[in-house]
């Protein structure tokens, strides 16, 4: 039966690339649906994303495109089907609010595993939606402890990605770690601006006329890793910096749902800090 | 010596395409350095821009690459030279005056020919930049005379695109199909909004929040070619129309420009009454 | 006991009018705290939105002002309160899901009454919400007894507002006037491009590279009402319409709840067939 | 004769001030063309722009003003004629070109007194334009002995503002403060993202998806001072750092041009380390 796949490849650069690869497709009488390829040619790195359809076995096709690229490559063979995210969330609900409602309404390529919280502000509002929801309360708890409940919690279910819908505690190294690569973030700023703690009110401060929301891959760096998405909105003097803060709610939560949904398609590479969205 | 080629293709999709067009550029050694495909599923068109580097000869190259395309396919091996252009315009000066900043700043991947105008408001801004202008007054002459005398001019130079920088006559459909897809015009609105005469004031009057400019193609029906760039900037209710004027005209030019260094670089494809912009 | 009022006033401009209407503060002893005025210069009317603080009595206050202000004045002392506000919808969720969880968030000023549809997709969202949801058929309904069977309903509440929220059917003339002014819809295009049917349709099909949303008061006049908000993104030959529209509902959303909350918090006046937004 | 004033304060807020000063207005009978108003409730400050017309004396006028505002306010009556500017650059010409045109244009509402360079690179563009062009070498200078040089040029001519178009070294406190309030600054990036050199470069490596601009005035901390306008436009990782370099240009001098225009319309209030545009 005809199926379709999204075909990602990252490896060095190389001559023949896609003439190898387009004929691994070619003799499988794969049809190229869209095909996206870029090439990084600071760092000599080659990074492709087609989807094909027709008849193939996944691991076969895999297997040949294996064979044809460098040795170093990573190559993905997906085929589409929902993805599995686990939100954490703290008293906002804004960002969370938005991801719900497009689950509810079958927007969004994934399925909510459960919705993990250190307040439980937001309980109530997560179980009309019928989503599991847990309370890790971090009170007479250390970092690392609080973070063990967490992952306690995280590793008895499988799951795709892990998304921080304004999640406003710090992540251990340990935490990043066990999930590198896998946790997605919204900062409401414009990184590099702003960077840590009420990004609204050092903008206000700054006296700045644009305001803005990041998504981004988290690592051990606080809001310096691999930005997905960035948008921002005017701002004036008038505003106070909790006007502006209501303001860049609408902003991160449509940041935040975009770059969900580059990555719920698997259009994101990461390379080196940065991202290639396809 | 080593070169670089544009390839452009435009033709009918079919399966293995790319694998048969990259087998060209691989037999040939070439180093592919970008590569941007598209299909059009609805029309069953397929359209490629791929750079590549090496040792080619530009004829047998395209020979090659058309003996493995469809029959009917618009292919292109363009060794990057700056382009010609003529502009036209009539009184004012900010999107033409851009674009001769950006020509005298080598900016521009193109020269300029001569300007073309209806009245001889710009000959002394033009003169400042010494490139040729010529005043081709309407006065006593019919629309179809008027154009004959500029076709005069025209049809005495070697050039490539006709950049109508607020040429504010209509064309009639011997010109438009004399010089078919070599003419871009910026329009000040944001089409299909507020085709014909005076969009400011009738933006003004509709009280829209938004204002825009949109370059296009030129064809015979008024301000319906295909769109190249197209941008916007907010307006407000202090604002006349004569304000909106003012300040579109930043985005008049801004984006006559953008459209114009697509096209310079061999970015866009027509499709129909559309764009592809690479 | 201090309290806060917002004084709005829409008259013909006179000489002297923000001398006679401060003076009145100034003899209360009141506030201001914020203060705006706008002169339409072309049709000779004032407008001022005022925020003062102090003692005073709405009604004594109403009249003072109403002694110094020309006759024709419109002039409201508004001490402000949630206002109440009646959704209407038929089938998507966004824009209604958008208003739902900011209502649930305490973000809006305003109580929602019910929600009112012409199909039943969405009555589950709503009651999540515990919201009351009004299913209206059209089913074997002319046009005229179906709205009568809305009327019905909205009749029996008090309300400030009517939000279309996606409500997908033509009001008749008797609908809009039964609730001139008081009747805001989001309208999926960027106004006046693509009035009616399928805006995105039809956006993809003339090819432009933004796309955006309008929200306004309804009137007769299908899409021509007074705009309230509007808002775009950008667009490319790879987006098919049902991308666009996908897009597009972000942009949808957030127009209408900005429209929203200016209409919230009494900063709009509407001027002939325009909109002031303070 | 009838004239037209902008009256500008900038004061202690106090209650009655409105009404205070629009009875100055008043008295004289002279009509309000617009009026703008802004608290800064955090710090107490009012500001005030308004435009009259009518039969006044300005001396009497700002007597009269400045015996109903507070003691310590700054108060200006100022009778709109074209201000004079010094434009300062160095070798890229886009944001200089631009005030060029718009000058020649007789679009900014200023005379250009002269172009101060530390290049001769641009010297052939300005006198294209016949606007004087010194070049003031650096070479074998120290930084003190490179500016004595300029201001001595500067200290010779009337005028209202310096427009640093692009001038790529850093001034002195002692050159800052010469000419406090009255030196504007164009920098590459969106501040306070990537303060100080090549921000193009460091936007490219940290992968941002938006880059910009700000038009600021020059305080003593490097890229510090008030902003006045911000704009941005998105990038994709498909740009080098000159790519977005080229790119960003546009946005420069859009900003730098719409800055100015608010600056030379005595529309701009420094308040603090912000600024208020009305």
């Amino acid at each position: 039966m005809e199926k379709r796949a999204r075909v990602l490849i990252d490896c060095h650069d190389a001559k023949g690339l896609v003439y190898q690869l387009s004929k691994v497709f070619y003799e499988r009488e794969l049809n190229i649906d869209s095909n996206r390829e870029f090439v990084d040619q600071e760092n000599g790195r080659f990074f492709m994303r087609t989807v094909v359809t027709g008849l193939f076995e996944q691991a076969e096709l895999l297997q040949a495109l294996q064979e044809v690229a460098p040795k170093e490559a990573d190559i993905r063979v997906i085929v589409p089907k929902p993805k599995k995210i686990i939100l954490m969330a703290t008293k906002e609900s804004h960002a969370l609010g938005d991801i719900l409602i497009r689950h509810a309404d079958g927007e969004l390529d994934a399925t909510i595993e459960c919705v993990i919280a250190n307040h439980d502000t937001l309980e109530h509002l997560v179980r009309r939606f019928d989503i599991p929801f847990f309370h890790v309360p971090t009170e007479g708890l250390s970092r690392e402890e609080h973070e063990k409940h967490v992952m306690n919690l995280i590793d008895k279910m499988a799951f795709d990605y892990i998304v921080l819908a304004k999640y406003m505690r710090i992540l251990t190294p340990t935490f990043v770690e066990a999930y590198a690569r896998r946790i997605i973030n919204i900062h409401h700023s414009f990184l590099p601006a702003f960077i840590g703690a009420n990004p609204y009110k050092q903008a206000h401060q700054r006296g700045v006329k644009i305001i803005g929301a990041t998504a981004h891959f988290v690592t051990n760096d606080l809001d310096e890793g691999p930005i997905i998405a960035q948008d921002v909105i005017p701002v004036n003097h008038r505003q106070e910096w909790r006007d502006m803060q209501r303001a860049g709610r609408d902003v991160e939560k449509v940041v935040l749902s975009r770059a969900l949904s580059y990555v719920l398609n698997d259009r994101v590479f990461v390379n080196g800090n940065k991202t290639i969205v396809f």
